[in-house]
């Protein structure tokens, strides 16, 4: 649709009767400039964490169906008290929840993706010229039951509903947009005018947390043009859209913490490893970077996964014969920007930081667009400012 | 449905961890006695009256609409929280909000009437074993918007289900039934083990509270058995069913508070009557007993109101030349019973009681099975007490 925008404010933004109020006149000001504004938000502040306390304390392993089946209310208080806000402040507006905007999901309870969208409703909503506030984060499936999306659900929501009325959808959240390296450790960064899909998907995997790699893939097939910025105030954020062919620069520093780094050692280990890696899937261990080294009897595998797996991991090798060390307090820094892409020396120029600084690493792996070092976390510092002086962030 | 029961609990039954824990337990056992239990909660406490708290410090008139689709909410986060809870206890569960339950509303929103049921996952949960926890209060219209009933809605709810479902219906709360008169009056009162349809539609309009004469209604038009009782405990309730023919008692004292006596004098007011009570209509002033009084010139008229209306009723007639008067502090004590239809005598037993008193009555009103005197607050315990030793209550 023409003259259109989904705007999406995250819990934070909305956490009590004055944020509310904010966030409704920011609506309004959007809708005084673009003619059909679409609103999808998350549930109140800590709404969704006080829901999930009360079922713990009933049960610590609750039905999946009921946990989605209560945790959608959160969501859907906040559009009810958001279109009443917009409504007092003198302009129409709807409420839907993920039913009625015509979310479609599937998979298990908990984590569903999405199907399809019926937006029947929204736009019956837009060509009565209301605001149409769209609970973020829930759908129903194909029984009728209300599903949740998981993590990174309400931008997911926003931007699938912004590729289905095939326009552009904006992000508002509590920082100003996605800078070249967290501003808490190198407080000279500078915030991106300008990125690429792929860069903010490699940098949404390796630990930079602004916006769900889920949702910035999806915005990425549909190319949904995305924009992040604060709710508040009239800073300017990060536009998010196709890669500009002759753009050559590193835009971006991300650091992934809490990383494990386990090494399994065994005789013969190389023939188990299928065996191995079940298991660990099994258990519902994530596993990052593998590698394999072998001289004739000992054999390793080394890989990295979250330190919450420690205990999983120890429990399942107790029996096999196999050692299991550990070491704790692992960082990921990557390096990240399409000038990795057409641009030699880059990495060469990231060693040579580390190599300078007397920086340590266990592990590198590279993307097309990144390079990652694994190193210890005492040294997280002193690489990042290495890097982001060196590329000039 | 055969072997099959409705059970229903309000608000102050779940109002925390504990207490719906105890709810849970109660539902088990009957579980274990009756095939098929299906529940109707209402919100958990004081979550209705916090959600229209948040509602009215946005906007003291919010969007009928826009309440109703804040306030599901309450009912859906009890419903999931119970059949967690019931489902940590061992025994299957499920949770259907209003629209999953087949509710279909039609009216104003904030006080819907039910249309039709189609409690087609109700009875699948049934097949499927599971208890089925229903949330009470709550539909959709032919819109797909989520409604609310209004005043004694989960009663309502509970007693329709188990007219579509045909099997009775049980409504636990935090008394132990229907007493002859108020405990808290007449301490020496007596728990009626049977009450019919007719006597219980006469309390609950003439102030006994313990359960929605819109819901008794409907339980009388389908013929539902009806069980007031305690949540907790082993105490035995009262049951409501169709009137015994040979029956003959008095089985109630109902006492309405707060009502406002008018006395509205001017020239010629017979002639101004029609426009008067229109005027009052116009300003929601619910009027109960109306008498009129003429002599030559100066003409009365007299209705009874809730003391609330006092004000509006000032404003309305102030440019009216007509003189408004008020008596506040009125009480209205009832005498409540099928023995009334086919006992002649009980009214002048009812009256001498009164005379014998030395109590004044402002006005007299009867039904088929009640008789009503309108008396001073300061005399409500002496008429009571002495009504209920009269009709051995």
């Amino acid at each position: 649709m023409e003259d259109t925008v989904v705007l999406k404010f995250g819990g934070s933004s909305v956490k009590d009767h004055d944020h509310l109020r904010a966030v409704a006149k920011r609506i309004i000001e959007k809708k005084e400039m673009v003619k059909n504004v679409v609103v999808t938000v998350s549930a109140m502040g800590d709404t969704t964490d006080e829901l999930i306390e009360k079922a713990k304390k009933i049960d610590n392993n609750p039905s999946k169906r009921e946990m989605d089946q209560l945790l959608v209310t959160g969501e859907q208080i906040t559009i009810a008290l958001l279109a009443m806000m917009i409504q007092s402040l003198g302009h129409d507006a709807i409420s839907l929840t993920g039913q009625q905007a015509g979310f479609v999901t599937y998979g298990h309870h908990g984590r569903q993706k999405i199907d399809n969208i019926n937006p029947k409703r929204v736009i019956r909503g837009l060509k009565e010229n209301k605001i149409v506030i769209v609970a973020g984060f829930q759908g129903i499936n194909d029984i009728g039951d209300q599903t949740t999306l998981g993590r990174g659900g309400s931008d997911t929501s926003a931007v699938a509903l912004a590729a289905k009325l095939n326009c552009p959808c904006e992000i508002y959240t509590d920082v100003d947009g996605i800078y070249t390296v967290d501003p808490r450790i190198f407080p000279d960064a500078k915030r991106n005018d300008y990125l690429s899909y792929e860069e903010v998907m490699e940098m949404a995997s390796l630990g930079a947390g602004v916006i769900a790699s889920r949702a910035v893939e999806l915005a990425y097939r549909y190319k949904v043009p995305l924009y992040i910025g604060r709710s508040t105030g009239k800073s300017i954020g990060t536009r998010i859209e196709e890669s500009r062919l002759e753009k050559n620069t590193i835009t971006n520093i991300s650091v992934l913490k809490n990383i494990l780094l386990v090494d399994l050692k065994s005789d013969h280990l190389k023939n188990k490893s299928a065996h191995v890696f079940k298991e660990l899937a099994g258990a519902d261990v994530n596993i990052d970077v593998i590698s394999l080294n072998s001289n004739t009897n000992n054999q390793n595998i080394y890989f990295t996964t979250t330190e919450e797996s420690k205990n999983d991991i120890e429990l399942l090798f107790k029996e096999e014969e196999i050692e299991a060390n550990f070491q704790e307090g692992i960082v990921k820094v990557s390096v990240i920007g399409d000038a990795m892409r057409n641009q030699s020396g880059i990495a060469a120029r990231a060693f040579g930081v580390l190599v300078d600084n007397h920086i340590d690493f266990y592990q590198v792996s590279t993307s097309e667009i990144s390079i990652s070092f694994l190193i210890d976390g005492k040294n997280e510092a002193t690489a990042v400012r290495g890097l982001a002086r060196e590329f000039n962030l």
